[in-house]
């Protein structure tokens, strides 16, 4: 069998194959490019699918407070689950875009994960403080780990955050008044907390995962040190970072205060940090947690997201005068090489899977912007209602989100 | 509003809430846990779904010459493309599990990818060699890169092979005699070779890229050395890193023959190779390719896979004596860390995406198995027809699958 062919008998080939494709006729949309994003004032997710660029005609509404809620995906892809501030989870079908059930965990929730097996989903909870965790099939709850802690010998409440899955079939969640990092085992029917670690710094507020599963960051308010964990040793308890820059002075006592942990990115060797108050990202080695370097920036920024490739971060701001851009930093040189218009009071970016583009919710615009990642344009624009959170399916294969 | 409250308030909740959840009785399965398994003997593709634990009771069949069958997936989850040896693309309906139009695009293809846009998919050809560009909706024939090489003043047809897809919504393939790595811009509707990088070693048979989709590593037959082409500086060409362990001696001439690229494991700053014809993994400095180290195996070593996590490394075996087996390496200390008997001649594995479970192909077992990542138990088998690859829907994700 030779591999050579010559010029002649490849291009009749070529006229031949062009008139033996047979296609079924019927085109309809599959589930993969599906965007939920989360309508702020109308207690409704409106659904984009990025690859057809089409905004489904309804919306899916009555899902509860919106501040601060998050959708998580099952891993078959059957179902979303998002968790609102009044302590609603509503599960969603991925395919038919309807409520699927729901349950009320507590009066107020913030978060909520699900577990590497997806048979169970976690809950934090602030009002009561805790702990749920339901059956990812029936919305059963099957525990409640009340998150009690001392306050001058009487026993109280406190409020839960920061929960996410975590390699070993584990949950991990952080008690703010508790003062304490929590480590589950989802694979035990009774879901033991194996590890209670403290952290020294009060009030831990947020928290995120590394992209490997890897750490646990906890930010703490008013504070310029983050808790760091490496799940793969938790006895070893916390150690502090600060994310102050050494060649840089400050005002003595001028707060750091950390904005919301998922807005760190993570991008090869490297941390980026958005710090609140000043106009500039942190950048931190993530094996290390040394302080490196600097990166200026136009504004305050808010949120920081990598590629997939881990070439770029790409950095919204807050404030009227910044907060319709978003800057591109080059992760290796560490120079901002672009900025790009999209739309005011940006609230959240997101990659599609590989990297093609960047999904961004501008709130105050009322739009949903489709960025092509590669040329930096603006490919399309989408109204929805006061959007805020941005959650593609594809969550459903990456650890902690 | 108080995040305190005291235990028999949140009791008494917690009661009220297990009655409050409703749910809507019907069960269906979803397709993100689908995997489909090459079953090469049979001309078809069995359908396992990972977190039912279920395999479909019908396989998709008339699928032509499956030895090395690739399977990729558009990113909306609509369609899967499976290439095979006879030069037949057939669409595969996700959900509805069937064939969705097929196409010939040669008497012999080896190999497809989808853009990054999921527009157009690529296919490498043997015979006649070259690539093939179908739009990924209508399965027509867009485009045709003939790939000549000259033989003594004759224009002869070269066999291609490695293609991927790569950021920028680019293409890259590999062209076996004509000793060359191409990139194609899938953003332009004519598909133009953007770059012609000559490869100094002949024969580059093999090729894979970086989950990061920065480098492309080729594999020359017969051959130490492998050619590595940074996809962001690809006017500097390939440079060639050498396997061999200069520890150890090696009988003058003796080849160092390298196996199918796509098995290569990057883990964090190591590349882990098998060698064929030893019993080690090569262990590679990921961003120098310095020769770092040898892993010593049971056995000679065909797959070295990451976990998501990327702590651990699973080996799969050639040869009766060892090829049931899989080896687990501390992706770390560089250990062999467990050692887990599968099935007879493993052909593939892959981990699921947030790495609880490895699914591994038992060719002569005529299994297909689930292994917990976590326990290492094997918790599930099924019978399948002498499987081979797995691909599970998820690569619609990763760059490069």
């Amino acid at each position: 069998m030779s591999p050579l062919m010559n010029r002649v008998t490849s291009r009749v080939m070529m006229a031949m194959l062009s008139l033996m494709a047979t296609v079924s006729s019927v085109e309809a949309e599959g589930i993969g490019s599906r965007v939920f994003v989360v309508e702020r004032e109308t207690e409704s997710l409106a659904i984009y699918d990025y690859q057809a660029r089409r905004l489904w005609p309804k919306r899916i509404s009555g899902l509860g407070d919106m501040r601060h809620a998050t959708m998580i995906f099952s891993s078959d892809l059957r179902y979303g689950y998002l968790a609102t501030r009044n302590g609603k989870v509503s599960r969603i079908d991925l395919e038919k875009l309807k409520i699927a059930g729901n349950v009320f965990t507590s009066q107020n929730s913030i978060d909520n994960a699900i577990s590497q097996d997806a048979r169970f989903l976690a809950v934090a909870e602030y009002i009561p403080g805790g702990l749920t965790i339901l059956d990812a099939q029936s919305l059963k709850v099957l525990k409640r780990h009340e998150a009690f802690f001392d306050n001058a010998g009487k026993q109280l409440s406190s409020r839960v955050t920061g929960i996410v899955d975590a390699p070993g079939n584990r949950f991990v969640c952080t008690l703010i008044e508790g003062q304490e990092i929590w480590i589950l085992d989802a694979k035990d029917p009774a879901f033991p907390i194996l590890n209670k670690i403290k952290t020294r710094r009060s009030m831990p507020y947020d928290a995120m995962i590394t992209p490997d599963g890897r750490f646990y960051l906890v930010g703490h308010m008013d504070s310029e040190f983050v808790s760091v964990l490496d799940l793969t040793q938790p006895e070893k308890g916390v150690r502090e970072i600060s994310l102050r820059d050494p060649k840089k002075t400050y005002e003595r006592g001028a707060p750091m205060k950390l904005p919301h942990m998922a807005s760190w990115a993570v991008a090869k060797d490297r941390v980026f940090v958005p710090l609140i108050g000043e106009t500039r990202l942190a950048v931190l080695n993530r094996w290390t947690w040394a302080f490196e370097n600097s990166v200026e920036l136009r504004g305050h920024p808010v949120y920081a997201v990598r590629a997939p490739t881990e070439t770029e971060i790409w950095v919204s701001f807050s404030g009227e005068k910044d907060d319709a851009f978003v800057q591109v930093i080059d992760a290796a040189t560490l120079k901002v090489k672009r900025t790009i218009e999209v739309g005011e009071r940006i609230y959240h970016m997101d990659f599609t899977p590989r990297g093609a583009y960047v999904l961004v919710s501008a709130n105050k615009a009322n739009k949903l912007v489709l960025v092509n990642a590669n040329t930096y344009a603006i490919e399309d624009i989408q109204t929805v209602r006061s959007p805020s959170g941005i959650f593609g399916v594809w969550r459903a294969f990456q650890v902690g989100l």
